[in-house]
């Protein structure tokens, strides 16, 4: 199963509900947030949570963000890869290797 | 490009750094969270963003949402359509079409 | 010092930079949302932070929770209080006494 | 009414209920974040929002607030104007009035 084959079952779902006119990318960006923490609710007291509710948000999470991807025009597969080697250079191996500082602190 | 070859990638980068360590499922919730929240920073005072800025943010948010799917062995395709078929039953097309209101309130 | 005396020194703050035109209650409610990612920030990989650094972005979210409770003509400490008469009845203390359920799970 | 009092009564709430040892600085930092979304949500799709549903979920924004101001010994107050002072020197007047634009790019 690829993307555009998910990007197609979400264009339904929103086009028979006439949804599109609330998915502006502000209130996608907002529904990212919201869900995000809606995640980070079953973690709230725990560093644990049970696998169904974690399954449940972040589908959620991943939903707006491919609606959000799809808004753009944008493969999620590609942004991810292509931020990675971004990523990689700010954290070079030797200077990243088991430490969690932020690039401007390494 | 399929979530596999993402996964492989991803791990790849982590194992590299010795990240994994740093990757339990609550530090990667407060990550997406972390992460959504830069990306609703471009939206903050107003109702677009560069393209660029988006992409960015974006990426992040979707690269911890992976890493956390592929922590618990979920594949974010099949999560996404999986919740598509609940979140259908929770929003008929005839009492939802057109209008944002939650389903409890339908 | 007083709650009016903070609300006429950030009144003063807006009033001189012509804010008041970003500061609708959805760009508060981002701005809350935005700011405490970034104290959380301060937590992502850890359960310790400085406390420069919690001042600084603690500060920024009450700020935004100041300026909204001012946009409403609500006064923060009593919203606390009232708020917290509340909690008391959904959290009875012999239900509630040394665990960390959510109510309607008591 | 001043913060000392609001203080008393909230940590007086915190000991019956034995909850001190649920309150440290990361899981306040959590809550601060999810209780930010739920008022965020009230927003997600609209720019407007009830009020009562407003005010439910700012007072618990700024609870989580207050208790982690609380644990540094931190006055809510104080914090607040001290940033102002900070953030007086980052936007000056002649340079950020009637534009949102970020500090950095002032």
């Amino acid at each position: 199963m690829d993307t555009n084959e998910i990007f197609k079952h979400l264009e339904q779902f929103v086009r028979e509900r006439d949804w599109s006119q609330f998915h502006t990318p502000e209130n996608l960006a907002k529904s990212i947030s919201i869900e995000a923490a809606e995640l980070l609710e079953h973690f709230q007291w725990s560093d644990s949570a049970s696998l169904e509710k974690v399954k449940d948000e972040l589908a959620d999470v991943l939903t707006y963000c491919f609606l959000m991807a799809k808004h753009y025009g944008l493969d999620p597969n590609v942004l991810i890869l292509e931020k990675l080697e971004t990523t990689k250079l700010k954290y070079p191996i030797e200077k990243s290797k088991g430490n969690s500082r932020k690039y401007d602190q390494l």
